[in-house]
């Protein structure tokens, strides 16, 4: 049997990742099921997942915890369940969603805090990172007073120690694979212009999460004062760039796909 | 006796100086001297510190010590001695030259400078001030690189903890005794309108002294980082004008005044 584009897309995008279902499940709610009232039905979801290479029990497994820990819930719809985000799921995921989706920087500006040595203040609760028990970068500038603060100006390359703990080798090395695959994807896309509704979705699915794995650990702050090898503008730039190109199906039009 | 509106002014301006003589022949010799070929009897030298409650003992121990530190030498001139800033007490002298007559801020700028602090670099050679053994104020921004670097916006106050590094409390001390001994003599020169040349020399001298072991202590930095109650900007801008409003007399006149 021949590899289709599709398959050598899903391929390279799963193959970086450990297969962890359950994060994938509120990838896929997230892209597919934010609109108050969204349900997907079980059939749908394992349809999904069955296409990205997961096997049906792994997916009962994930369901449960996510079920467990209340950020899905489901009700029976005539012989099929049905799922959606409970409001504390819907909560959290709205509140990713711009981070995910963002087309631009996460921030337009960085500061540099610096509090009084002798009375360090690590454990105040600022986003941002600290860079040492006194020093915190961050992109919402707190009242001047008893803190230093300055704005770093734009384009500004922070110093490679300091890079380093803006965002950690691990993260850093996650969004250099993850462009590989970024990269690798692009010939064989060209070559599905036919892809199917349900393959769309799961195209979708799998660059959202991909994305999101990467991007929820980097901080709020702009590009400039990440690290130099940090792909990440181009991860998120080339998402973005798919996510228009394969614009997201509807549920009722995904549901009837598999009817 | 009637004290003079000069006698007054000179009394203010000594009264809060530990009388160092040494020192305050430094400032005679900046002030006066410091032309090529400038040379300064020893009887101009003896009515000036004399006329500034200085004991002529305590001259002689003065310029002896000025001679042994290679800061002055001395030349018969028929029966009287005449002293002069050797090479390396003019070259000194040049240096503090510009901080002390300054009409402005010493800087427009102030950079703040970050080393990484698990290699700090405090023993760097640095102008500045060094807040922390790895964070330095300068105005003088470092190359990039190892160390991160950015501009502090003019206006800028900086936290009190910060600024007391800047700029110590002993010095802070005496800008606010010097600024008030200058706005304690105004009165007193504007009714002195008929100062001689001899007491105009004496008076520049003091404003020269008073200000010189002041401005010599603090950092080269634009004003807004300094501690907010420091009052150089007020001292310096008091000199200036007093400076200008008193012009340098020329030593020959000097000279001629107490032959």
């Amino acid at each position: 049997m021949q590899i289709t584009p599709f398959q050598t897309v899903v391929e390279r995008l799963t193959r970086d990742q450990t297969p962890r279902v359950w994060s994938l499940l509120i990838s896929v709610f997230g892209d597919l099921a934010q609109d108050p009232g969204a349900r997907v039905s079980g059939s749908l979801l394992r349809h999904m997942t069955e296409q990205i290479g997961i096997k049906p029990e792994a997916m009962r497994v994930a369901i449960h915890r996510l079920r467990k820990d209340g950020w899905i819930d489901s009700e029976r719809n005539g012989r099929n369940s049905v799922y959606f985000l409970t409001p504390t799921g819907l909560a959290q995921t709205t509140q990713a969603t711009p981070r995910i989706y963002a087309s631009g920087q996460p921030a337009k500006r960085a500061w540099f805090v610096m509090s009084n040595p002798g009375q360090p203040t690590a454990t105040e609760d600022r986003p941002g990172v600290w860079i040492t028990s006194n020093v915190l970068i961050t992109a919402s500038a707190p009242d001047r007073g008893q803190v230093f603060v300055t704005p770093i100006e734009n384009g500004t390359v922070l110093p490679p120690w300091m890079s380093a703990r803006i965002c950690d080798d691990a993260t850093v090395g996650m969004s250099q694979d993850f462009a590989a695959a970024l990269e690798d994807i692009g010939p064989s896309l060209d070559a599905a212009p036919g892809l199917s509704t349900l393959e769309i979705a799961a195209i979708r699915v799998l660059l959202v999460h991909g994305w999101r794995r990467i991007v929820l650990k980097a901080p709020v702050l702009p590009d400039h004062v990440f690290p130099e090898d940090w792909r990440g503008p181009f991860c998120r730039a080339r998402v973005a760039d798919l996510l228009a190109r394969y614009p997201r199906p509807h549920l009722d039009a995904l549901e009837a796909a598999i009817a």
